[in-house]
This record gives C-alpha cells, sequence and structure tokens, in this order.
C-alpha cells in the first residue's frame, strides 16, 4: 500500500511496544487535511506496517536512536 | 515510487533547509542490508520527496515539533 498518498487516517489501533531491531523504516506524519491525528507508521523487516502511538516515549527512543546511529557511523 | 522496497540508499544529496509547513510526512530509515546510511526522507505536500541530513539539528527539530503537536492535540 502507498500509504503516503492515502486520504485518510492509516492507524486505527497503535501499539506501545515494538523491538528497534524489527524496525525496517519509521514514518512520521503531522496532522493535515487527510487526518487530524499524529501518526508514526513503522514498517517491519518483514514487510508489516505497525501504527504506534505518537505519545510514546518509546518512539522517540527509536528516532534518537536511529538519528544517534547516524551521527557514529 | 515505493521507496520502502527499494534495494538501495535512496539519498544521493541531501538538503540543510526545509519548511516545516511544506511537509506532508517524514520517513526515516535506519542502516540496513539495503544501504548502510541513515536515511531521512521527507514527503512534501506536493509530492515531491526531499533527503535530509540525518545529522541536521533541523530534523531533530522537525521530529520533536511533530511528536510535540500530537501531545497537544
Amino acid at each position: 500500500a502507498v500509504v503516503a498518498t492515502e486520504l485518510r487516517c492509516q492507524c486505527l489501533k497503535t501499539v506501545s511496544r515494538i523491538d528497534f531491531q524489527d524496525i525496517q523504516s519509521l514514518k512520521v506524519t503531522p496532522p493535515g487535511p487527510h487526518c487530524t491525528k499524529t501518526e508514526v507508521i513503522a514498517t517491519l523487516k518483514n514487510g508489516q506496517e505497525v501504527c504506534l502511538d505518537p505519545e510514546a516515549p518509546l518512539v522517540r527512543r527509536i528516532i534518537q536512536k536511529i538519528l544517534n546511529n547516524a551521527k557514529s557511523s
């Protein structure tokens, strides 16, 4: 599914736990005409898409970890 | 382009400036078999995709702003 072009909210339910090692990429979408909520969608290495709670501290930690890895490489 | 399934690095060059208002979504990809670099790709409201420098403080600020908006809504 080409999520970016969907014109509605993508996340019906969110999970609050995820294994960092399973994440292939993480997409953060601010509210817009298509959806009034902030959405965080993780694409897993097995191809599955999982919605994360944008308010969960875990999400910030995952993003910080990814960006910090960029610095050290 | 369905970027998630591409099996190579997506970002040949990165920009260091971007207008928050132009961003439709932001995708963060940690290094993996497809690419040894961390990549941050912004999809703009006009459909354009722009690569951002993952080490740029701007990227952290944009993500924090998006996540903070989630909290206040």
